[in-house]
């Protein structure tokens, strides 16, 4: 698996250093979509990867990740540095100027420690390579949102850099997934339940006066779907007696009359 | 939006209660990919999304995930209840037994506290479909790994009928993405670096001597694809002067030679 | 116990926005005093009820809160809206801006995500109603310091509207306590050591220059209060040996002289 | 406000020790209701609060807390003590085990470390002394319990001691709060909303089958008290134009026909 | 261990309260090297400590800043104070305007709670005396960068003394653990493989252009040290069989040829 | 700085799966002391470092630490492989075996998260040196505790490798703290209170009639140290006028009598 990061990837040059984008720009180092989090997200599945050619997929990104998050902490800390010194600058990031001396550390923009619970890890691959792909378009989003708070063309580019890998690192996931060969609705091993897994709950209502909508689309219509009006089936509670009938799960809409169900056409 | 829930969707029965198993429950209850989160992650997003018909949607799937909160809280608190008053069980979840009298509590199987940090909520409709896709996968598999553990007829009738209906979100939340009509690698507004965005980085080797691979498949061959061997750009380093010079972003690659870049047959 | 939010019951009207305010209005949505928290508190006491009565209280107040969440979402959504797009209005909370896209998370002003840790649950129905009452007492201090710090009427008035209710809440859940019959101070099944329980340890002095007092009340002296001096009895060590002799808990006070014991008037 | 613990206030014998017990202990080490809780909570709202005398008590309980604190460390530390040779006691708490040496932190029986997350600190007396009664009842629940899975006697006494003092601090907090003379429902300034505050929100119905039920008490009926069954009022969603009308806050009900309107008897 | 806290060491004087400043000075009242992470990793270790001698030091200190703690939170509070009534003010940390009235909490300069995984406690009285000293520079540190950005004299006087105070312990617990008469690279009692323990391995290259070096020093030339490049040993996977041959620890760079070993001169 | 993992350098041998060892092994994975909190403190502080030399050393060591994640990640992978299929093992870590299927993630032996609250991270070289020796004292401490409780040969092997590399590392950094040549208490640029700076407060007295000592050594008696008697200055509070006068800092002892200060001689 031996990973290499022989050199790191690209040249960082900052004009003018800004302390509060600096801070803005933990998001993408200790935050919850950031850089450690990708590294980490992906070397871990790949650790846990019994299927040796996604393992090396996941470890090569997890690996390319890993140099990002040296690239975006070092534009942080290029940013930041002037928190050092400076009182106002400061107050943009307090935690940072006087616990961390004004380098970067493992936070977001609000001075959040990085945590594992921002990562989704489940040991079933196609499992996480879907949790994968939403974690890129995410990382991918922030990247976009720093890029239009920002007038540094330096960091500009930096950030366009990596934006992109992002779009890279998705499209190749989603190859992996699609290379399995899966039926997308098929996950383990466990079939759902036939009939209760096409019926598409509508727990709210369309009376509002604003424009709220109880919308039909194809999340509910055509196909196989059945539209579920408020599902009413009761529940029972604990018997006094702790023992309990078990019976057949009773799927909704089962027992229900033609008013609730509605076949979509 | 006005949320509906008449009732419960589902009838729990347990036959015998069993501690250890209810402990595990918690998973689907207060832990990273449960009930709540689900609820929580998709009424959100709802709250936050201008697009009528699927904040509709979400809402009509956080809510349902709110009544499944409902349905795994009352199999867990069941299962959990001998804890109450034998020594034995107790020492199965001692923080339910002694700070919660054997009662749930928003807490996973290892006492951890559900935090926000699970939720993944981005303000951007697809990249929050995507999101959404993979949690129910996530969910989905945790599901049925409860009932591989599972012994006890009607826990495992419920804990199918949850399943199922995990199932039913992820076709829903997945035609709600497609009816976007957006290419699935187009996220946000900004394009990515063309050229750079079609490199796969192969930061590790295949020397390995039991098996490790240097793999190849369609996530990194075939179409556009070209691998790029160990990056080895240099990056610069801050300038002792505090001022660079601003310049295009050169993508890897870009002024490699054949050796490093290998195109795709 | 079948929950129903049927409609929201309150309109929401925000004159001008302003990103930080909306800011502070997030302490009542993601906070550790704010909507979700009561809501989760109530309704997961609720679940582990099993008087049917009380029950049924907590299930309804849990459920107001429920829409209280998105009373104060949509109100903190409609003020943090401009850090969409202007950079000094995503300075008033980057993480909101930047990871968040400008819509609501489930974090309270300074961007700590939501934690169970806030919910107190104990499964004694007595102690829950107590740790609810105060839950109230807070909400309720906290919208009125948010209303002190707000201009906009419509955002004001939607604050009064979830002030009120705190109050209404308060008033319900001291009803309930009351209800049970019980002597306030007899919590459980144990009674606490006669005698011991009477014993005001008075652990700080009044020899201070600038108005310390070491202060009789109410809570010290009068009925059966005896307050002692510095309790000054000595606590063994463990022994090198591992193994102690088990003797009676001496409480307190009891083997002290007449300087140390003063009986309160 | 010089604190004084001269001496530690009890003398700890324990038998024989045993892990999994000691494990149990450290809810009230390092737990949500535990020692340290109560000890920063009631010094923190001591040191911020300007009413001398009710500082004067904060501090003397916190004062004792923070010597219960010891007490209950070194009872979880003589239990806990196998852990440091033996496999099987290591299993019981594998962090205190191999972390921590067999020695005890400031952790739960679940190995989730400390958070000032549990405290309840408003800067507001009442809401404080509030807060504070409903904390002492907590932490006298769990010494019952803990005193219930135990059979040695010199833990027991020491278990029973410590319990004693909560209820003797649950009465003091209750004396000081009554002796500030305010009406139990007013907190802060800002009075409620006249008519709205005696309603209660009927929000769950009693149609289940097996015993719930849409109960009346003191809580909603009887008094001012008016049921308001299943609030429908309708809410505005933000306008278009991002701006909106401000009007007076119309309470729920206001509205609302007969039916939905019971004045109780 | 009988703390003894009979007033408090310090007057505090505060010229003109500063809410940013108070809001900086929260760092070492509830921050990661703050005063209570000071005063419970202390306490605990000396719970813990069976050396009678320097269990009185660890009691003696964690005592000292337990009182120090109460200092900051003084200092703190007066600066914070305008938070109460001003706007502005409440803008520097809404968490402490809002939730807080005002006064200070367990929280740092971000908002973040006081936690416990602040601590290091292992007890091992050396390995926790090396802890100790380390934390000591670390607040000495950050009391001089507050001091940096502070302009109140009566503030800077207070910091000072708090400042020098952590020299003092920093000299109490280096002299502790000399007197334990260790090898300063002695820790518990297993050995280090011989050999093995003196090969530094070289994992980053000198090939940068702007004055990145492969630095050589006393870290790893002179003495016993051996450089070690860039480690190539392999390692096995798990076999497919699930059972692989235990065979003795291959330190890293016994079988490699000469090239890679460099004995320093 | 270009970091260089060509290959793991250890090879991973398991004779027999053992979960709950497997368990405990997540101490060093994804624990306070463990491989990714040593890999973190040390790579950010070299991303923070302008000693180029130094730097080098931090990143090698950091980089180094990465290897041993993976390392120490696959041992325990391997050993909680059986939670995968086995209710039994599943119960020693439900978290890893219904959310993780069985594979490692960054949690402890006791489910928690990884933070970087673990992680020491000042910005002031030679006090992140001190850090790191203490960090790999504790992380030696923890491995030679692994070892006590291990009976797989192939598993203690790699654990006596891994707590090897701890010495190194703390050798390492050792000679990099000395050859900065400066004060071992000199920290920073502001000097210490002279005066103050070597008196030892005696905050705990030695009256016990079980072995307590009020204790002399090294760390408060010979050289300048002098002891002070339980400190009795008193502390002024905040004026009501809300004006202080500044005056200088008085340490304490200053103006104390004869039977408070003793010289030790």
């Amino acid at each position: 698996m031996y990973h290499h990061i022989k050199k790191l990837m690209y040249t960082v040059n900052v004009g003018s250093p800004e302390p509060r984008f600096g801070n803005m720009l933990l998001e993408q180092f200790g935050g919850a979509n950031g850089e450690l989090a990708a590294a980490m997200q992906y070397s871990i599945q790949g650790l846990n990867c019994d299927d040796l050619d996604r393992k090396d997929l996941l470890m090569d990104i997890g690996t390319e990740e890993l140099s990002h998050l040296e690239i975006v902490g070092t534009l942080a800390r290029m940013h930041l540095k002037p928190m050092k010194k400076h009182r106002e600058s400061a107050e943009a990031d307090p935690l940072i100027a006087i616990a961390g001396g004004g380098g970067v550390g493992l936070f977001n923009s609000m001075g959040d420690a990085w945590t594992a619970d921002y990562l989704k890890i489940t040991g079933e691959l196609d499992v996480d390579l879907r949790s994968n792909i939403a974690a890129e378009a995410r990382a991918k989003i922030v990247y976009e949102r720093l890029i239009g708070f920002c007038d540094d063309p330096g960091t500009k580019d930096a950030l366009q850099f990596l934006m992109t890998r992002e779009i890279t690192h998705m499209k190749a996931f989603t190859a992996a997934l699609e290379s399995l060969g899966k039926d997308p609705f098929s996950i383990g091993n466990i079939p759902p339940t036939a009939g209760l897994v096409d019926e598409y709950f509508n727990d709210s209502t369309g009376a509002g006066d604003e424009g709220e909508r109880d919308a039909r689309g194809p999340w509910n219509e055509g196909g196989k779907w059945r539209v579920v009006e408020s599902p009413e089936l009761q529940r029972g509670v604990e018997g006094q007696s702790g023992k309990t009938t078990a019976r057949t799960a009773k799927p909704v809409g089962e027992d229900t009359g033609k008013t609730r169900v509605k076949k979509s056409a």
